[in-house]
């Protein structure tokens, strides 16, 4: 192996996990880290061990820091990814970290930060469900909704860094409470957490679900394969709640459709990785119902096909990109 | 003068209306001309008309057709740019006509189409209210809504050339049936349409509305002007209605922002024009209220500044960009 810097760290940094890969410029991954995020722990916690998850891919790939011609991170937003900010993750509770300069310093590598659907939507794009087309949109269903969008083969990053927040499309001004604070965000009616929601909602009213025997506790998260077992096994009360939420998620889809005209739409994320096919096939015919013909010809509406990959090699490769613009 | 051509005609199709002017390569408006369109005359009659506005225009800058370089014309889409056919033009009832084709035949000039809402956002984003900023969304305002998306400087058209729909953003799966068929766009809440009918709605149900003085039929579209004074007037149902119906549009546009992260809004159309100022701040208010800070930071919601001239200028200038992409 020469010397000369030929690879990107790749990282993504969520809540409960950080990613780390040490990729090549084609996005061939040759290591992968893991580790837990521990954010209760603080910032410097967390800081020390992104900088391990970088070295463990280093060592596994057999890969000195200075073949390494920088790092991309997928990060929880709003950020700035020009200053390097982190202006807020409450899932780590941090409030304008610099952590650009913190990972620099610490590891002596060029960092670039990006917003974690972003960087999974682009990931998806160069060498995932995307590839080959000149617009797409992502959008990942799990715990919230998050999404990116890819015109003219760009990422779209918007004026303040902040595109992409798909799963804050209004749906019924007068509908159930998102997290964010408003009404009726299409996350506030298909993403997980309101899905368990609408789930405990009906088994307290006194509805029977198999979903009482499968959570301990009542009112908790349910996961994405208890809600598969219980949506394939045809349980009435999570067959009607998943099948009205992903109508919500399609008539947000069809908006997006409506404003962008787009090529493709990838879904991705917990829930629709683990309802798959099926749940594919009906937000497909509910968009079809309602969205323009015109619109819809084009389209295609594709699953995601890197899973936890597509965060890190969109990262790694966003941070490729922007370290070659700096250079030209 | 001199022979070389340097001059574009732009010509705005409507339904009602056919707009056709001389424009410089700034977008400086030489002449203009008006004609009705008399749809119902059938296609060659209108034709015929596009073609006497366009030899109007011309007379009246002076200007012969060997100086000029050719026509960019705004359409009622969906329509194929490429193709030169207008697929579906319920106002003029026409379907898949070769529009390009015979306007190239009658006067011997390139002639380029574009649809008439993505024109008008145009003709703002490079000569109005969206001058110097790098994305924005024009959004329009009359019958029904419709608008156009500039992203990185470039007019998004999408992959069938239908981008910018976005008076068929959902805003309530359930809510009053829209003229596409689907239930509850952004349209079937804030057009003028929509304001008309919800207007009789309470007058029928027995409401006073000084609209019952103004407007002769019962159930007759409601001009713009009427509703200004109506509104300034503080008319209690016209008031309510519209103020509710500016609530929806807001929240469609909050979606957009949480989508695109863009630089600008251009609000215009007859319903903005008329209300003005008052409309245009209650709208700001309400996506204040509901849209994320981080993106409301950097947003401007501006009205449109050219009026009819929007369009033409729009279509002659993205003419005069096609033809000089074609000469590369």
């Amino acid at each position: 192996m020469t010397a000369s810097p030929e690879f990107m760290i790749g990282i993504d940094l969520g809540g409960t996990k950080i990613l780390a890969a040490v990729i090549d410029k084609d996005g061939l991954i040759l290591s992968r880290a893991k580790k837990r995020t521990k954010a209760e722990k603080g910032e410097d916690s967390v800081l020390k061990r992104l900088v391990s998850a970088s070295h463990e891919a280093m060592d596994t790939a057999g890969v000195k820091p200075e073949q390494v011609m920088g790092i991309g991170m997928g990060c929880p937003g709003p950020l700035n990814p020009v200053k390097g900010i982190i202006h807020e993750a409450p899932n780590l509770g941090w409030k304008d970290f610099h952590l650009k300069e913190a990972m620099e310093n610490a590891l002596g590598l060029q960092t670039h930060l990006f917003n974690d659907v972003n960087a999974g939507t682009w990931g998806e794009y160069k060498l995932g469900a995307g590839q080959g087309c000149n617009s797409c949109i992502g959008v990942f269903v799990g715990t919230g909704i998050g999404g990116g969008i890819v015109i003219d083969g760009k990422l779209h990053d918007g004026a303040s860094f902040c595109a992409g927040e798909v799963g804050h499309i209004c749906l019924d001004p007068n509908g159930p409470v998102c997290g964010c604070g408003a009404r009726g965000c299409m996350e506030a009616f298909a993403s997980r957490t309101a899905l368990t929601r609408d789930i405990w909602t009906e088994i307290k009213r006194g509805k029977k679900s198999v979903i009482s025997d499968s959570v301990k506790k009542s009112g908790e998260q349910i996961r994405s394969k208890i809600l598969r077992d219980a949506y394939l096994g045809g349980d009435e009360v999570v067959c009607k709640t998943i099948d009205n939420s992903l109508n919500y998620l399609a008539d947000g889809l069809t908006s997006i459709v409506h404003i962008l005209n787009p090529e493709k739409i990838i879904l991705g994320g917990g829930v629709v990785e683990a309802l798959g096919e099926v749940y594919m096939e009906k937000v497909s015919q509910r968009m079809k119902r309602r969205a323009f013909k015109s619109m819809m010809a084009p389209l295609e509406i594709v699953e995601a096909r890197l899973g936890d990959d597509a965060g890190i090699l969109g990262a790694g490769l966003l941070g490729l990109q922007a370290i070659e613009t700096l250079d030209q």
